[in-house]
């Protein structure tokens, strides 16, 4: 098997010759979890400039130096997709916004619904998440986390132009494709595990940038159906 | 919120008026975690006869008797999908069956391929997932598990007339769709997280049965590309 290469969130800005001070946890993962040694190369990002191979200058216990090399990944932004989603249960709520990352939404919205079971959701600790899925998915891009708000208050403020599909298993009526949908700005909504309620149902269902669509006969839990509501989203209207 | 009720596998045939004896862990389960009394319902399905509500007719500390009485689902088997993939470290390993459960494959094939970094899956652990993820996820079928086997080996004695639709990364030349292709019998097979092998790919690349699909331009994890497949070939050959 081929030598799988770290690869790095920083926060600086990158180029050829660019020195990257590390800070005290960086240093720890490259230096005491992983081992690595003066001139040992990794690849870095930090979401603005693309990837770069990186060499380490110096490697010491509280912090250290890499030097960028050259760029082996232009910036690849995903398409204009909100991935808006109520927390669950802490694992499974961490499964969602690493998979959402995977998956290419461009930005990530924890929101409060009416059956919403967890409202501790704490955003530097899911966008900490979001990093490392970065890092581990060899994406270039890292899509923000928003502060938990009211699903209310989201759809209140819906921004013109903006399409909505959501997927709710236990929604009556006519259900919809993406088929024919034009792409452009977008959101998926996944609802909590316990469903939304009948007021939320009903603002959704007259809302006309909303577009019911299923997921088939069995019910999803909110992880699964997070991941193929993306791929239906994705290989239809994105970028796959 | 509506309370949820209980859904329990038994085997054991299923019928109005059928009595049902639980066994030492089912009536743990029912009185001891679930809290049932005498004349509490359920739901009980066993893979064959549908899904039937049921009746707590004798609680016990060691056993019980639940009592049939009507049918509320019929049997709903899956499309003819086998999922075929290659156990990585176990949570992740419990996540895929889980999914593929709940994605509707009617067969699930652990594999054991070059790179697969966990030759000890055991097959009695993960059907004890599948029925888990079965009375989760509101499905009448429970997928049989089969032992692990060699990749090579389930290539060797590929069915006639069984399409393969394959997700691997890592693979270069032409990606296919799955639109216009035909239903009937197919297969998913994800590969493990280093990728297959150069004789693995050599071999999948010149199988007719073969078809190989993208999914996107980032990295994902064995069990999101699980979902994610699952996805793909349910919405456009399956029964979404």
């Amino acid at each position: 098997m081929a030598t799988v290469k770290i690869r790095l969130y920083v926060d600086h800005p990158l180029g050829g010759g660019q020195s990257l001070p590390l800070n005290r946890d960086q240093a720890h993962y490259l230096f005491g979890v992983m081992r690595l040694k003066a001139d040992a190369e990794l690849f870095v990002f930090n979401g603005k400039d693309g990837e770069y191979l990186a060499r380490v200058a110096k490697a010491g216990k509280h912090g250290g130096i890499l030097v960028c090399l050259e760029q082996t990944k232009p910036l690849q932004t995903p398409p204009d997709l909100w991935f808006i989603f109520a927390p669950i249960k802490k694992a499974r709520t961490d499964f969602i916004v690493e998979k959402a990352t995977e998956m290419g939404a461009a930005r990530i919205m924890p929101v409060l619904t009416d059956f919403t079971n967890n409202d501790r959701t704490r955003r530097d600790k899911l966008q900490a998440h979001v990093v490392e899925a970065a890092e581990q998915c060899g994406g270039t891009f890292v899509p923000p986390v928003d502060d938990l708000q009211k699903l209310n208050n989201v759809l209140e403020n819906w921004p013109n132009g903006r399409r909505l599909m959501f997927c709710d298993e236990t929604l009556a009526g006519a259900r919809e494709t993406l088929a024919g949908q034009s792409p452009g700005p977008w959101a998926i909504l996944i609802g909590p595990e316990g469903g939304f309620s009948t007021p939320e149902r009903e603002r959704l269902n007259t809302m006309p940038a909303a577009l019911a669509v299923s997921l088939g006969p069995r019910i999803l839990r909110a992880d699964t159906a997070a991941v193929a509501a993306l791929t239906l989203w994705q290989s239809s209207l994105g970028d796959w």
